[in-house]
């Protein structure tokens, strides 16, 4: 068994980390998750600020008592903040910030005594993090699903390392962007991390509330099939800030305007209707299946306690093996 | 000392190639690495077709003999094959193609013996470096400086590696782009790499070709201030297939230009004098200083030798610590 301080101060099996994913994290994934000995996120999305959405605090209710965290999107939180209110009142095992600045929030998150947790795409958000008391910073590569930014897993998680000694040394590291199996999740922790964040492996999860639809498409995918663009959330007038795009399987959407992004942000939100309209008839030429590069590594629908077992003992095994020094044998 | 297939096939000591980088690898740098028992290449650039360059061929014939490999820009050497031949004749430890078709090449290569080594940024570059028999692929991920594509290396090696494993198992596979230290060389074995291709690390050795001021930039920067664009390419007037784009530290050009690519391209070769003029003055607010995001992990400029050797050791003391499944103390 893989032990890090990601998993002594968590109290868990696996230094793995579920992506608390909107749309696809819900209490059956997060819960399995957490079950399976990782550490299992629901997703906050949006707080409700973009239209209606699953109640991440219901989600969360739901979950094995204190053993689920909870993630939010900060620019959207801040449209709501009272939603961090009700999540912290049931006790999550961590709140979990992405794109945004967590400095607003963090005093509450600290007087509850839950730990907060900030992603990060770059070193200036570092500076934020870490002005945040950020007790667990993710480092996500631009290779990830969903939203994100530009710098790579491989050499961003490295040098976030080097800085997390100098500056913070207490504060634990997780990788993110990338990493599907015990190869990405062994590199990780040779890069300097403490464990990885993990979404588009449980995207394709039996728990995750992912349309069947959108699942296909993922698993006949290679990795070359997702694109970044920013022109998605344009379209649909979603108000992303400029620094983040989407990334997403490629689709007759993308292949019109990825590339096309100020083109698309002078059309803002000309397609909010026939792209709600596609989501809605789980259309995914149109709408997005939101997977990463690391979709090329994924090839069925399995369960939660599966992936999650079987990462930690791939990771082990090849650890074990490496220390040989001989990798003649592949 | 870490064994690979690598290793073994070209009798290194470490498994670790110089990337064959324009204008950087020289002589005295490909001759260095060799020595210090990884592969050294040099750089062969656009093989004279887009301006006068030191002659690669020049520079191959004084490095140690048969020990020390030559790359070139493929699109470019199409350009004048005739430069293949020079180069073979002189038995290099390899013939190193990237960015554009290899299979025109092949037959020449195998004819000569000697190993073809083909670098691809996606899947679909695979097919053709498995057609053009290649004896090893480099995977570049999208980190790298210079020239490159959109994957990303952590999840493209191990999706590389599957493919090679199913369709061409002795053919070797070296992941190439972020790696800069031991951590970087560990990961990439364990994502099932057989070494790596080190760039922007050896860009700031002693003995590159590197202009000091160029240097003195990279090493004072983090890995933020690189981007990826197409502009420079366009605006100087260099031809590369629209999908290559270019890594660079970001500065006053790139300021103006990154994102403005469909412009720069209506502008194509609009800047190609004062692109020239800033190089030969050594203005790199202009001209592009190369580097990747591994810059970020680069403090010093040190010798090919010692860079090596130390990257070499750390990585196997970080695999041999790793077998103890224990990362609590970091």
């Amino acid at each position: 068994m893989i032990a890090t301080r990601f998993t002594e101060r968590f109290g868990l099996a696996q230094p793995i980390a579920l992506a608390p994913m909107a749309h696809v994290a819900g209490t059956e994934l997060a819960s399995a998750v957490s079950n399976a000995g990782a550490l299992g996120l629901v997703g906050g999305g949006y707080a409700g600020t973009q239209g209606p959405e699953r109640r991440a605090a219901d989600e969360l209710a739901r979950c094995p008592p204190g053993r689920c965290g909870i993630g939010f999107i900060t620019w959207a939180l801040a449209l709501d903040p009272a939603q961090l209110a009700r999540a912290l009142a049931l006790r999550p095992a961590c709140v979990f910030l992405s794109f945004g600045d967590p400095r607003p929030f963090a005093a509450e998150i600290h007087a509850a005594g839950v730990p907060l947790v900030c992603q990060i795409q770059d070193l200036v958000q570092l500076e934020a993090a870490l002005a945040a008391g950020a007790a667990v910073v993710v480092a996500q590569g631009t290779e990830a699903g969903g939203h994100g930014a530009r710098r790579a897993t491989l050499p961003l998680v490295p040098e976030v390392a080097d800085r997390l000694r100098e500056r913070a040394p207490d504060t634990l590291l997780l990788a993110a962007g990338g990493i599907a199996d015990g190869r990405g999740l062994a590199a990780a922790l040779l890069l300097g991390a403490d464990g990885a964040v993990i979404g588009t492996r449980f995207w394709a999860a039996r728990e995750a509330l992912t349309a069947d639809a959108a699942i296909a498409r993922g698993l006949a995918a290679s990795g070359d099939e997702t694109v970044r663009t920013a022109a998605i959330d344009a379209l649909r007038g979603v108000p992303w800030p400029a620094e983040y795009s989407f990334r997403v399987l490629r689709n007759d959407l993308t292949a019109a305007w990825a590339g096309r992004e100020a083109e698309a942000e002078r059309q803002r939100g000309t397609l909010a209707a026939a792209y709600r309209a596609a989501r809605e008839r789980d259309d995914y030429a149109v709408a997005a299946a939101v997977a990463g590069e690391a979709i090329g590594l994924c090839s069925e629908r399995e369960s939660a306690a599966t992936l999650v077992a079987r990462i930690g003992a791939e990771a082990a095994d090849l650890l074990r093996r490496g220390a040989t020094l001989d990798f003649r044998k592949r």
